[in-house]
C-alpha cells in the first residue's frame, strides 16, 4: 500500500470543484468542494485549488501528481484551458503551468469526458481493450475514444463529441448550428420536455420535476406505457449515434455512463436492440455494450490516473 | 531511380483485377486486367494473379513486395480474406499466404478503401497529417481513417464504413438493417433515382443514363435548376456524415474522392457550406476539405505503398 503512488484528481464542474486523493481506482480522501461561482475569475480560484492540494499533501505525503478534468476545451499537451462551456473568464488559461508552479507537482489537464473514458479504459469496464467508445449521458452528452490502444484527441483536442453528432440531417438546430445533434434529443432537459409533451398528449399534465429521467425510470418500472415508449425512443436515438461510431471505428465495446444510464435495462435493452439490428457481423459479433463501472467519481479517478501516466509514474 | 523500391499493386474489383507496377506514386507498368467473373472460385484466379506477377517481375526485377486491395472484409494482420461483397466463393481465403508461397515475395492484403486512404495519406492530399478522414463516393460510399498518425482498422478490420453511417435515424432501411445509411442516399444509383424523380415531378421524363452523376454535373454546369438543387441536397447529406466524423475524430482534413467527387465544385461547395455551418471553432478553423489527389489509380498505388511499408522496405 505504501508503495502505491497516490494522485490528486480534480473534477472541475460548472457548480463546484471536487478534489479527491486517489489510490488506484479508489478515492481515499477528499477536500470540501469549492463553489466555482464564488470566484470572479480563474486566478483566485486556481490559488484556492493550490491551497486545497497543499492541505491534502500534508495528510498524504505520497501524492505524486495532480490531474484536472475540465468541462471544455483543453490543450492536453500544453495544459492550457482554451475555454469552458459554462464558466466565465476561462479563456487561454495556462492551468498546468500555474498549478505546477504553485505545487511543484506534475500536473495534467484534460477534458472531463476524456478523463471518464480514461478511467473506464484503465480501471473500469474497458480494461485491456484497444478500441473503445465511451458515452456519458446527462445534462449534455459527452464521449471519449480509444483507438489502437491510444486515447483519441484529434487535431485540436476536440475529439469524442458524440453528443454533437447528428442523428437526423433535417433535425433540430443545435447550439453550434448542427442539425439533429443527439444531445438535443436525449439530454436530461430534452428527455423531460419530450415526456411532458407525451403525457400532455395523453391528457395528463405533469410538472418538469415529475418528468426527470429518474422519475420516468420509476414510472416505467411500474409499467407506465408512456414512460416505456419514451425509454424505447431514447434508446433508439442513442443507438443511432452508437451505430455511427461502430461503422466508423469498429470498436470492441461501447461503454455508457452518466445519470441517464442509471435507468439500467430501461435504456440498455433498447440501445442493444436497435444497435445490433443495424450492424453487420464483424461490427456486432464481438461488440460489447457495457454500463460504465464508475459513477460520478469517474472524472476524479480518471484525472488522477491520467496524471500518473502523463508523469511517467505508472 | 534504380535504388527506388518497386512494388506491385493489385486493385481487385468485382469486374476485374488490375495489376500495376508502382514506383513511388506512379504506375510505371501494368498487366492486362483479369476478368474476375471468368473464374469459378479463388484458387484458379489466385494462380492466374501469381502468373501475372511473375511476368511483371521479368520486366522489373526490382519488385520487392505485392499489395492487394480487396472489396470486402480482410484481416490485415493474417492476410485472410473473410468475405467479399460482390464476388462469390471468397470466404476465409488465406490470400497473403497463398501468394507469398507462389511468388516468394512479401504480400500484404487490405480492404480497398483503406488502400485508397493510405495512398492519399502517404503520397496524396493528406501527406504529413496525423488525423484524416477519407471518403470515396461511387456506386457505394467507402472510407478510411488515420488517427494519431496511424491507420484505423478497428476490432475486426471493419473500421471506416462511412457509407453505412446514418444521416437519419428514421430513414431508409439499408442493406444491413441500418436506417438512413449515407450510401442509400448518395450512391451512384440513388443519385440517379433521385434525379429521375425530381425531373419527373417537373414533368420531364428522363432515362437512367441521362441522370447519372456525370450527366447531372453537365446539366448543373449549364445552369439547370433541378440539377443544381440535387447537387446541393447531395452535398448536404455528405456533409452530415462528414460532420459526424469531425465531431467524433476532430480531423485535420476530410479528403473526398471517387466518381461522384468528379463533379468538383458542384459537390465540394455545398459540402463545405453545410459542413462548416455545423461545426464549432476548434473543429472547423483548421479543417481542410480536400479533393483526393489520386483518381481510379488510388487503390493500386495505395496497395503497393502499403506492401512496401508492411514489409519494412520503406
Amino acid at each position: 500500500m505504501s508503495d502505491t503512488p497516490l494522485a490528486i484528481g480534480i473534477d472541475f464542474g460548472g457548480t463546484s470543484v471536487k478534489t479527491g486523493v486517489v489510490c488506484k481506482s479508489e478515492i481515499i480522501d477528499h477536500a470540501p468542494p469549492i463553489a466555482t461561482q464564488d470566484f470572479d475569475g480563474p486566478i483566485e480560484l486556481i490559488a484556492t485549488i493550490a491551497r486545497v492540494i497543499e492541505d491534502l499533501r500534508l495528510r498524504h505525503p505520497a501524492i505524486a501528481a495532480v490531474g484536472v478534468g475540465m468541462p471544455g476545451f483543453v490543450n492536453f499537451e500544453t495544459g492550457v484551458v482554451s475555454n469552458l462551456t459554462n464558466v466565465q473568464g476561462w479563456t487561454m488559461i495556462p492551468l498546468k503551468a500555474l498549478l505546477e508552479e504553485k505545487t511543484g507537482l506534475p500536473v495534467s489537464v484534460e477534458n472531463d469526458a476524456n478523463c471518464m473514458a480514461f478511467a473506464e479504459w484503465k480501471l473500469g469496464a474497458g480494461i485491456g481493450l484497444q478500441h473503445l467508445v465511451c458515452m456519458t449521458l446527462g445534462t449534455g452528452v459527452g464521449g471519449g475514444l480509444v483507438v489502437n490502444g491510444q486515447m483519441v484527441r484529434g487535431a485540436c483536442f476536440g475529439a469524442g463529441e458524440i453528443g454533437q453528432m447528428s442523428i437526423d440531417y433535417q433535425g433540430r438546430t443545435g447550439h453550434y448550428g448542427n442539425l439533429g445533434a443527439l444531445e438535443d434529443y436525449v439530454g436530461n432537459g430534452e428527455i423531460s420536455s419530450a415526456a411532458r409533451a407525451a403525457y400532455q398528449a395523453a391528457g395528463v399534465t405533469l410538472g418538469f420535476e415529475e418528468c426527470t429521467p429518474a422519475a420516468l425510470a420509476v414510472a416505467a418500472q411500474k409499467g407506465d406505457e408512456i414512460a416505456l415508449k419514451l425509454w424505447d425512443d431514447i434508446g433508439r436515438m442513442i443507438a443511432t449515434a452508437a451505430m455511427n461510431c461502430c461503422w466508423l471505428l469498429n470498436p470492441e465495446a461501447i461503454i455508457i455512463g452518466g445519470g441517464v444510464a442509471r435507468a439500467g435495462d430501461l435504456i440498455f435493452k433498447p440501445v442493444e436492440k436497435y444497435l445490433l439490428a443495424q450492424l453487420s457481423g464483424p461490427f456486432k459479433d464481438q461488440l460489447r455494450i457495457l454500463p460504465a463501472h464508475f459513477g460520478h467519481e469517474a472524472g476524479t479517478i480518471g484525472a488522477a490516473a491520467l496524471a500518473l501516466e502523463a508523469a511517467g509514474i505508472v
